[in-house]
């Protein structure tokens, strides 16, 4: 699992070896079990193959602030739980309707909307157990710490909140920056950043650091929705695993309708230039949080 | 708060104390934020004045375990917010379609569909950051614990592998006593011991004492599900404030359907003797805990 990041650093290889690491971690957190329908469902969203970014911000964190990625590989997988349920509960036809998710059918067409809520509902009840059950060789209380920022992640202020509002600014057609920016705040910022914040807590960061890698993923965390935004507009059904042009469909507010999608282009650019420098002091030692965060605009190109 | 267990001890009293302390403490720990229609519909449900058995219950445990229940305050209160979240999504259109709760209407005849799902996310995400923020003067090695023990009380070891067994089973008229209890001990056995055993782990009980809690706790978690299917036989609308007879009219499995009415309340009577002798070595201190149980059968004269 050790990748050394130097000058030869190779960002595709990084991602596959931590993705399978990180696949393999999640099979053995969620093994078959009775209930067999609701284990089943919890599975077939959870190990449908995403491309892990947040349990891999989570490691690549932890080994930012020195520690071996392994103390954090729980919690990356619980973040990655806690984002699937975010998702399998946004697809429900009460809210997002969606039919399709990483390339498959949502969880409610294949398992009817009562499993879907419940794997959903497992997933977030899971993840917290696993935090707790499974981070061993650091001091309780930095886990503890890990367990709040993500149950706040996840709830009205984060996750929850940011679906609230979503829903709420539908179909508008006056919805400003600011509200835009509230929503994707924590809809996607807010686990984005839980997932540095706890890798680097896990990892012993001292605040200085803290608050280095919390800007960082804040700006990681817009540029990431701004690039979605722009690729739900630009990009096909084939390359996304989901259906495009849904956010103009449902009439979302989305970057590309309130600032055109040139100006939504470049403050992309611009936040990823910042998030680059707020990590610099750390030298070759953020090389992965720094490639992960420029990866993003390759996307656009 | 203190309420001293001696020979003149009055439950009624005791209950009513520590209600007005955990609804006290509930509002305190849910003040209304943006986005205010999912914190209006998580306060909605969550302050709609239910009995706090399950945080009673924790607090009670606490002090038997020889420390202060205020210790213990935040997480009760993360147990009734995990409670009300199971009962927001229980009654969905897609599961138990409940219209009446509590004496009110259901949170998604009030709010819609979209804004149950969330609060009741959101009152589950919210819960554990609760506990690991709030929770003060004891290791933390402990308030982690407790977190695993809700965590694992929640997900699909507990309330929703018991809601979807449950489901499972609707309208069969086979439905045996060994799956009617593996559905009670998920859907009402798993949080009410969970309950118990937080209390204890908080209050730094030794391991023969966590087992005898966890056995009185099963005990008293059987009973309780016992009762409660009792009365929705016998028992009036205005009594229960929710609909009577919703189990039998969904062709649900109920002890008084596999058992009758008489066995029924013969088992419910033998398992509170029981938990009562569990506690026997404690003496006084568990004058509240036996109380509690013995409020039980009384619901049934």
């Amino acid at each position: 699992m050790n990748v050394e990041p130097d000058r030869s650093f190779d960002l595709g290889t990084y991602l596959s070896i931590r993705r399978a690491r990180i696949d393999a971690t999640l099979e053995k957190f969620l093994a078959l079990e009775e209930p067999r329908a609701l284990y089943e469902a919890m599975r077939y969203s959870l190990l449908a193959g995403g491309k892990r970014l947040r349990p891999i911000l989570c490691l690549a964190a932890c080994e930012l602030a020195g520690a071996r990625a392994e103390i954090a590989l729980p919690t990356a997988c619980a973040i990655e739980m806690i984002h699937t349920m975010s998702l399998i509960h946004d697809d429900l036809p009460a809210m997002d309707d969606g039919d399709y998710r990483r390339g498959r059918l949502t969880n409610h067409k294949m398992y009817g909307e009562a499993l879907a809520i419940l794997a959903g509902d497992s997933l977030l009840a899971h993840s917290f157990e696993l935090i707790a059950r499974h981070t061993t060789s650091i001091p309780a209380k930095r886990t503890l710490a890990v367990v709040a920022e993500l149950g706040r992640a996840a709830g009205p202020r984060g996750l929850a909140g940011g679906q609230v509002k979503d829903l709420a600014n539908e179909g508008k057609s006056d919805v400003g920056m600011e509200v835009l920016q509230d929503i994707h705040t924590r809809k996607t910022g807010a686990l984005l950043e839980a997932s540095v914040l706890s890798g680097a807590i896990l990892g012993g960061a001292d605040a200085p650091m803290k608050a280095r890698l919390r800007r960082y993923a804040q700006r990681l965390g817009l540029a990431f929705q701004i690039v979605d935004d722009i690729l739900d507009v630009t990009s096909t059904r084939e390359a996304l695993g989901k259906c495009v042009g849904n956010d103009a469909s449902a009439g979302k507010a989305t970057y590309p309708r309130v600032l055109g999608l040139g100006e939504s282009r470049r403050l992309a650019e611009v936040l990823i230039a910042d998030a680059r420098s707020d990590l610099a002091v750390f030298g070759d030692r953020a090389t992965p949080l720094v490639a992960l965060a420029e990866s993003l605009l390759q996307s656009l190109r």
